[in-house]
């Protein structure tokens, strides 16, 4: 299996960041025609997504609804004051998958992949992993 | 790897469409008999997800209760007007990945897939990768 | 590809239950070295998340926030009365796919994996799936 970690440094307490071009490159760079890109986030205040890459408003409005829904404070018993950041990590999951074809990611026009940093700044890493099948 | 594309045309702004059954037809023609699934959305206002089939108003009852929550205006920025649709794509996923054994996906007794239309009606599509497995 | 039905008894109506240790040891017992582990839940009132192993009481705050943002009465039409359920597993979804590399599960130093129970207590199971790679 192909294999990469991928380092970054986020900026600020929520952020969304692009990393498509990342995975794209790691896919040329080894290769793989078909089968299986899993990017997967080891942290438990931050995640990943994928949705619109043209408008970088979409990715605004989904921090900013997800910090409407889920307050920063709310009687949390979690004693390191980044509760809502937990929750919004499992609420956009840890790791996204999706086909590779013809050494192409098989993202949908307007999809981008996004890392979402939900208690920075802070040093962060995700994984590409690269799954080929033999038929 | 077995790839295929299955194209679908909603009927509503919001509706969750049963697709169980395209994915088991196309795993039966492939002939894959161990492996992974994995259904994909290319699509940022739309998704996926497996809930019951059995009562259809249980899909309702999701799409009722993240309208609630998630307003269609809520002070945006992105200016569509489809945020809402944008943010329950996110937390609806944009794919699922379930396992094949015996020819057969090992979806649990009420569990059905569907293809979650958040901002339509619209031509829309999902992709279907069978990855096999030697051993 | 090696597969493997796990079963629990949850105790509570809702409920967070640590299940890394049970994966990790198929996958020792496997002998997989390299691949994806694809843990899926089949039931539509349950779900898998990946969040923080080290202090139980982000598992708490996460079941209490879902709780209050999804109530158990809401004017749902799904006659059992466990909709809130429903939509809570769809929230957290129903499987997470890791890497696997030199035989050791791929996750970050605070994660665990966790089976969420929200129509509990009830006889529940998830399934492992290992699949390899050949390069």
């Amino acid at each position: 299996m192909k294999f990469k970690v991928e380092n970054l440094r986020t900026r600020k307490q929520e952020e969304v960041i692009y990393i498509t071009d990342t995975v794209a490159d790691f896919i040329s760079v080894s290769g793989l025609k078909e089968g299986l890109c899993v990017v997967y986030c080891p942290h438990t205040t931050a995640g990943l997504t994928i949705n619109e890459a043209a408008d970088p408003s979409v990715a605004s409005d989904i921090l900013m609804e997800l910090g409407r829904r889920i307050p920063f404070q709310d009687g949390y018993a979690h004693g390191e004051g980044n509760s809502a950041a937990h929750i919004k990590a499992s609420l956009m999951g840890p790791g996204v998958t999706i086909p590779v074809r013809n050494g192409a990611l098989q993202l949908g026009t307007w999809q981008g992949i996004y890392f979402c940093e939900f208690d920075g700044p802070r040093n962060r890493s995700f994984s590409i992993s690269l799954l080929s099948d033999i038929e």
